[in-house]
């Protein structure tokens, strides 16, 4: 069986062998065009299409291996769909998203900032790629693919660990893009990939070659890798978002704001899992809300202001018995993300303590405000030290395709590199360049005080590179 | 005693406690304007200028203390003479840098990317800052004056730690800082200073309240705050520079480039430790290269081949004895940084081995090429994987002042964030912003495949928040 990690004969190379390998496919890479990157995920797409009929065996070895995990109650129903590639339109809109990622504009090679420093001295800020990625993810196979595409697209070598119930798919799938790539101006280990956790303990701790860790998964996962690493990472390891109604909230945009953010889908990270009222709603606008909630099933875990402001309304319009679905607020209510169809109520009498609880209990996701006062609105967008912060929209818009970022690497609630969202911007960091014409080379001992002044006229506008 | 944690009581702070402390101070400043930050600094300057007399004779403590290490042998006559901040002019230089910082541009509120979601819904995504700074450094005191500056422009929060030399300096320059922010919007606690190693490793563990770590010191300061932390790391830990002599490179910028990059300041980062010379100039441009550097007292540490050229030179000329300061290579040489007149150098029989040579060996801080090729220039900088890739120029110019930064923060060989010179952008980060004048409020439950499309109107130019 050919291996995965662009290996040839056989042996099982160690994290360092596989992380210095990719550091070298990285450094041998730095000349290939954008050109040439698009045309390798085509020949990627073409080899895949080509092994379907392999990757639907490979596939069906994993489907059965966790079919008996699921029947011995080790493996949950919705794993084993996850893992399914056969199902409908999956493999080939797999092989769309490769064309997609290969369409988008490049992110490497991109001039943003360039200053003259002397009349025949010019610097440039250059976007690149930053190296070598680490990505972690669960169960669904196709992030292989996934992933491989932006990584290509954004000049950056990758190593990937899937879950091990995708075994077989997994590593199929990498030995068809390390074909392809054989042929191609990137070497195979350009992207490897690795299946044992036991090989990604190993590699955390490759700081020299791997630069920057990216799991995608469960907060478990995330928070296991940023505990065992040193490289810098790239995940979310919470989404506790909160949705404030303010003194001057419309009634109509509250509850549809609140809603869509808590029920649209519950399991995301960009879900509402806290709303806090003004106390000035407790009888007006908050009873609505609550009984939107209510309609689509979401259990509402109140304090006591909250509770009686529903007792209240209750009272005066005389009917129905209370809803079951209000209970009371337990503290740790406020610091859990629920992923599931609960919501826990606060009440605060102003905009200043809505604004101290989120920053006191959210996770710095995505947090939004209803309101029709404006100067509100800017205050909270300010006040609130997340990675989104929202006026009378709901929180589930926190995503890099609707950001229109057209693709998204992953979500971001780290403070350094990337925030929120983060679509191939995100994979690349800079270089600086230094392109002197001077007719006796540019020395640094011929500038400074009572020597010749840097220019420091910068370049405005889009620039290209001239050379 | 006051202390310089912003605690009143007398009673030591814990590291969490002085963690915790400081991203409250940070979360309370999220409204304080650029303007008002302005006028911080301005007050920070007018009461540090009014306790010039408090602060030399706390300066002169450090100074009687460090003089007994030095008889003792314990600390070098130049560290003393880094931690008088008596000399010259260097307390009103310390000051006139926080007014100059004050008058560069705000990093903070830039708009980076506008798009237009729907007809009436605008995302926008707003530079802002990181969080909270632990900045470590060694013995110069002016450098707490410097960092608070930085900081307060920014808008970041930031705990110091000076060396135990300067303690009394550092300590009362701290004091003095918090007293200005006492009657400003800022809290003290924007500003703290540590005084123990002990302090520095338990803060290394605040993740949960440190955003980011910025040793500022040497090498070996660097790499144990790398190892020592999980919290991110912005510093260089080696400058290990190249230049290389390509096979057209004119003699003039040979000379002068090179000489310049190792012989201008040879303890900077920036300062070249390797020559590469393309086997063609073996017995042409390199002789005079070498020449140069003799004179200029730098020592050659010479591969075979070039100390062949160097020899066969020596024989066309036919005099003087050949010159003591030229040695036989060691294989370690290509990987030291000699921070000395020392200089490694290595022939190469191609740009492309030259372009693997620093790849391999360089700590991908900053290189050049002397070329009057300019394919080969342009390929060089392409292909060497480093901070900084100059075309006939110095390695010195590596430098955020240089770069026209306005400031440097320091310099980074990370790959995440922020990478080479860093001025204030390296403290900043972006936020997310929606803004929906939708009369029902803008749900995510609307758009999608079927339904509303995004419009994703990118917005071009300079864009201002407009709320």
């Amino acid at each position: 069986m050919a291996t995965t990690n662009g290996h040839t004969n056989g042996a099982p190379k160690s994290a360092e062998e596989i992380a210095k390998a990719a550091k070298k496919a990285f450094e041998a890479s730095q000349l290939v065009t954008t050109e040439q990157r698009n045309e390798v995920l085509e020949s990627i797409r073409h080899a895949l299409q080509a092994s379907k009929d392999k990757v639907f065996e490979a596939n069906k070895l994993d489907l059965e291996a966790a079919e008996k995990e699921v029947q011995a109650g080790r493996l949950s129903q919705q794993l084993l769909k996850r893992l399914d590639l056969t199902k409908g339109s999956k493999f080939d809109d797999m092989l769309q998203g490769i064309s997609d990622v290969a369409a988008l504009p490049d992110p490497t090679g991109q001039v943003t900032y360039a200053t003259k420093l002397d009349e025949e001295m010019e610097l440039y800020r250059v976007t690149c790629p930053i190296g070598v990625l680490l990505v972690i993810f669960e169960s669904r196979p196709e992030v292989v693919v996934n992933i491989t595409a932006l990584a290509i697209k954004s000049g950056n070598a990758a190593i990937l660990k899937g879950g091990k119930e995708s075994l077989h798919t997994a590593s199929l799938l990498t030995s068809i893009i390390q074909s392809a790539l054989s042929t191609s101006p990137l070497e195979p280990a350009f992207i490897q990939s690795v299946q044992t956790r036991q090989e990604i303990s190993a590699l955390l701790s490759q700081d020299r070659y791997i630069d920057l860790v990216i799991p995608r998964g469960s907060n478990a996962l995330v928070r296991s890798i940023q505990q065992a690493s040193r490289i810098a990472v790239m995940g979310h390891a919470d989404g506790l978002c909160a949705v404030y109604l303010d003194e001057s909230a419309d009634e109509t945009k509250a509850v549809r704001v609140t809603v869509d953010a808590k029920c649209d889908y519950p399991s995301a990270c960009n879900a509402a899992e806290t709303l806090l009222v003004h106390e000035s709603l407790l009888t007006t606008v908050w009873p609505k809300v609550a009984l939107a909630l209510i309609e689509k099933g979401v259990q509402l875990r109140c304090d006591d202001a909250s509770l009686a402001g529903l007792r209240c309304a209750q009272e005066v319009s005389g009917n129905k018995a209370f809803p079951s679905l209000v209970r009371e607020i337990a503290p740790e209510d406020y610091d859990t993300e629920f992923l599931d169809l609960i919501l826990a109520v606060k009440v605060v009498s102003s905009l200043s303590d809505a604004v101290q609880h989120i920053n006191a209990h959210s996770s710095h996701h995505t947090d939004a405000i209803v309101t029709e006062n404006a100067a509100n609105g800017a205050t909270f967008c300010r006040a609130v030290d997340s990675a989104g912060t929202f006026v009378n929209a709901s929180t589930r818009f926190a995503d890099g395709f609707r950001y229109g970022l057209g693709t998204e690497v992953g979500i971001s609630t780290g403070r350094t590199h990337a925030r929120g969202p983060v679509g191939l911007e995100g994979l690349v960091i800079y270089k600086y360049m230094i392109r002197s014409a001077d007719g006796k080379g540019s020395i640094a001992g011929e500038f400074g005080t009572g020597k010749k002044p840097f220019l420091h006229q910068q370049m405005q506008g889009v620039i290209r590179l001239p050379f």
